[in-house]
């Protein structure tokens, strides 16, 4: 199932860009969870475009219309299907593009799986649009993690090389809550007018600038995930490089591991009130695939939007020659803040996936 | 199944560190392919153990006894199971550990899951020994690939900081033979040593050192893969991630696109000689998700052997009390360049396992 | 994922019978697939109720609505998500039953796995009318698979001990349509007679009775399937059990064999313009899992509808006490002949999916 | 995966019938299972041929060697891979069916599928010697559900037509352990002698017979499996349908429901000792795919061992002409007696699996 994750919890996306609605199907949702749609809708809200100049300027309300699974509010242990209307396509923006690749985009490859049948409407089932119906799945989630003490949060970490700080080794809901709040998601307010104002400077160069989220979940109990490929760094990689943009995920001390010896790496195991804990947590919360009880925490690249203003090379597939390409329409000059919501999303499912799961080492 | 991947191509590990075999199931291998086991032999020696100060003293002949799935040295379409029998296992080196958990390692989390009945001994299941079957299984699909033209190959990218060039955009058959048969696997010796020095230094030192891996593959026709979860990023880190102290992986610009601009990341798209190619590769061969024709790039981040001679803090997990820990016997100073041969090798399973599930977008 | 089943063609369910709609999420179609709508409706209403005194007076007009996946009438490659709104639900009918399990219903296991928060009106996820939707997937199914010569019939075998005759051994495209445009699906119309008869005569007495469907599939190719447990009879079985009331799947002979000697079991080989063929057909076109390239024949048993109207003996589950059950509502006297088009919808997905996998035993 | 049923817990098998060795590899089984390695033979020796006239005269020890999984005799969470070497082999009695498949066998579509590399000698890996791993499976399976209360037995229901008498509703422990033991597994001896003489005349007439197993488990808590497609009816068949030689397979009533009125198929729900029960099991203890509480049963068809003395017609598949064949070597003149552990084993370790996976229907 290519546009599907989970093993327990099975979230499935479905829609193009312009098609008339984009929707997911969450099969295995505990029963008796009651979703507070109010709450999900604020979530949905930090994904949304069209709220200020930092973000494409195409207007959705995104509303989910829940077909199936909920009884009143609450989960009746059905599949839950949930679907967003398509309002504000502009379909006419796009159509150069059946026949010219946007570099950077998956118009290309698309066209050579599906032979000239795709959607390529604003990038059809390839686009940044189909994180909404992720951001119900992971809003739900959410909120049935939090219910069980699990909190998961993040932030934009850098973009364009102007970095945040990180968040500290065992963040609060406060604070997570305080970063979801911001319209611009920073822990440092001062990094995030820099950032800001790099993004717009890259907007007025008809340009774009990448960036990179770090997430973090708390209150995750030591003993999920299994061994060496089905461990909980497989399972969220496995999530996390299915959203649209993401070239790399690493956990933990990641690739700062390739500058460092074993004293800045290995994390001292200590107890305190019983229970084992590591002091330092380069780990990122997994060893061997396993939760170690400590924060889960992870960071994920984000590259510059491929759509920008500016004229770029490709060809033309009609006439296989060369052809310049003008991107008109809508575009956002970074997508790595509006992701801050998706991984989180992402990040909520997988862990809710593995909790379901359980830890069956014994009986 | 915690300790298998694929989904055409199935490869499944299995053994402990210390136990009677380690050895890899391998379905689905297509019928008619004939193995050079000398060449596949040299592919496994790379990996091996015990051959210089770099690597640990174990010493193993990683000799590969194949129950079936061959008939004379060619595949017939049942499974292929291959063991190595464990020659060298010195347990008593490990005694202590079974109730102090290993700074890094998965002690502690297979105690959590496995409630102390895990094979502690030389880190069980979860020792790098693990990876002797899992390059039988890529090395068997190196071969296989090779026939069709796709040749994978990896090197040291960095050792504690120090950083070996980067392959060309389109490396050659002859220089992954090149980088594969030098005793340390770099593209320019003179880095090589300066790592060397730095890996023999942190052995002197009693601690060990961290560095990472690039992988490229050439050759991989354009449309393999599916979008979203079942791309072929998702499925190469899935599997990457499963192998021991890997922390990060990446593809084509991976992190480097959190600093930079659209222009540093988009691939413009050319005619020649009346196919389609991409005048730079920051993509790493693949757009969402999916193979672009162009070679894929990848890095792998792998983190300082967790067990160091030098004292470190951990607990006694019967006591439930603080400890401290020296581990004694034969350790790595560096894994880093012992993981080379293992990422191509996973590389190569994952890329055979899409090439044969091939490319279904249209009939 | 429970209400999903296929590897490269996904077919995902979704929907409560007294929910705002039910649908299938199908993801892995190819591309480029013109689907005639008019031929799918057709094909839906086969399996429609309120037709006839011979089954539910619940009137649906079981029209879908295409979400994703179509541009036009034409599949893109993105996932096809359809939904049919619920129009005529009369949830009233089942006041009693939310504390009262229905014998022979999911009701009560319903209540043991979601702890009271199940959907319990009309079945929820359970209901006979989640076959809409699957009816949806294996009416493309059938059109693609048809233009491939692949062509999938069934026809009523038995209901309540009464036999129609069996399919010759290799019927043809008219014999398939013929059945299929009868209202009741037999090839002996007089033995129809006698089963309607017996089915009214059920009604009358408030109960019902059961009935069995077979299934052919001609021109499907030899060499699809593979050994063991990823084979055509376990992947066919696993996907037909999920028709709600199937209690029984067997392949070619089937339980018959229990009552014969090899000489009535084994089919001769011979050859015929130079391709191999079986005289006869015992194995219904599957040997070792794997196509023979004859006609794959399959049968199963459906039980009676278990709602009747009877007075009938469960428990009130919030009392812990015996009590007495009378269902009101409209309910079918026999669904063996509605399931007709369900069994040929499922068959065809299943081989629509091995299809598309193809046969990867020799590159 | 081809050769691998399971979910939480894997079982996969490997080997061909005349190669090195057969085996099995066991992923996800609970750590801290003793395990009574002479139970298990005991197990394994119901299954091995060369008792008596019932069976072939091939003489196989059919000792497990452990690789991995064990500690002393208690499993550690890691894989367990187990093999029997293959001792008695006589290949050359297998010399001409390279090119003549023999009728009812899997070598003609083993040679499709693999296009003559496939091992055809003994079946390879399509043998019914392939269930000797599967008992190991399912011996250790049916040794930790016994532990949680959970046993499972069956019996040889139909030789040829004869039938033996059916387990009781509520089938003990004592009655399995005293079927277990008989040499010939039927409730009734007398049915028994009648079937064995029916075997020896089968065997004096150069031919065979079919048969069925009837299967029962006891003490499976409700609650169990998923709708629609991950029901407990989907997972045993897609497990069952491994079997060699099973062409059928149905739960509680079966086929039989095609001749009957509800009033026979449903079971009326009753409550004592506060937990509800069903006063017939006419569903074989499943509803909606999801488990009752009441005892599962199932039934499983068996065909005709294929290979039999008589001659009989085939195809020269190298010279593509008719030809004859006269299958010599030891052959079985009837396998639903030795299926009966076989059908055992996989039933136990699919239920151990759905067990594993527990009802996560509600947190």
């Amino acid at each position: 199932m290519s546009s599907e994750f989970g093993k327990i919890l099975k979230v499935s996306v479905f829609g193009q860009s312009h098609g008339t609605a984009i929707g997911v199907n969450i099969d295995g949702l505990p029963a008796g969870e009651k979703i507070d749609l109010e709450e999900l809708q604020r979530f949905l809200d930090r994904r949304r475009p069209g709220k200020n100049a930092l973000s494409t300027a195409r207007s959705e309300a995104d509303k989910p219309i829940f077909l199936s699974g909920l009884m009143e509010d609450t989960t009746c242990g059905a599949p839950l299907c949930a679907i967003i209307e398509n309002s504000d396509p502009h379909s006419k923006d796009y159509g150069e593009l059946a026949s010219k690749p946007r570099p950077g985009h998956a118009d290309y490859t698309a066209w050579v799986k599906w032979k000239g049948y795709a959607d390529m409407r604003g990038g059809g089932h390839f686009s940044g649009r189909l994180t909404a119906p992720l951001c119900i799945a992971g809003g739900i989630a959410k909120q049935i993690l939090a219910r069980r003490g699990i909190y998961v949060g993040a932030h934009l970490q850098v973009v364009g090389g102007l970095a945040d700080q990180s968040f500290p080794p065992a963040p609060t809901l406060e604070l997570f809550r305080e970063v979801a709040e911001k319209p611009f998601p920073v822990l440092n307010d001062q990094a995030g007018e820099q950032m800001q104002a790099l993004i717009l400077s890259a907007k007025e160069g008809l340009t774009s600038v990448g960036g990179s989220v770090e997430c973090v979940a708390t209150g995750v109990p030591a003993g999920l995930g299994d061994p060496m490929f089905d461990g909980v760094e497989n399972r969220l990689a496995a999530a996390l490089f299915g959203i649209p943009a993401v070239k790399g995920v690493e956990f933990g001390i990641g690739f700062a591991a390739s500058a460092v010896m074993a004293s800045d790496s290995n994390d001292p195991f200590a107890v305190r009130d019983g229970s084992v804990f590591t002091e330092t947590n380069h780990a990122g919360g997994i060893l061997g695939g396993i939760t170690t009880g400590m924060p889960i925490v992870l960071k994920v690249a984000v590259k510059p939007t491929p759509s920008i203003a500016r004229e770029q090379q490709t060809v033309n597939l009609s006439k296989m020659e060369n052809a310049k390409l003008t991107i008109h329409g809508r575009h956002d000059p970074c997508i790595a803040h509006r992701a801050v919501p998706v991984v989180e999303a992402v990040t909520a499912a997988v862990l809710l996936d593995l909790l379901l799961e359980g830890n069956h080492g014994t009986f």
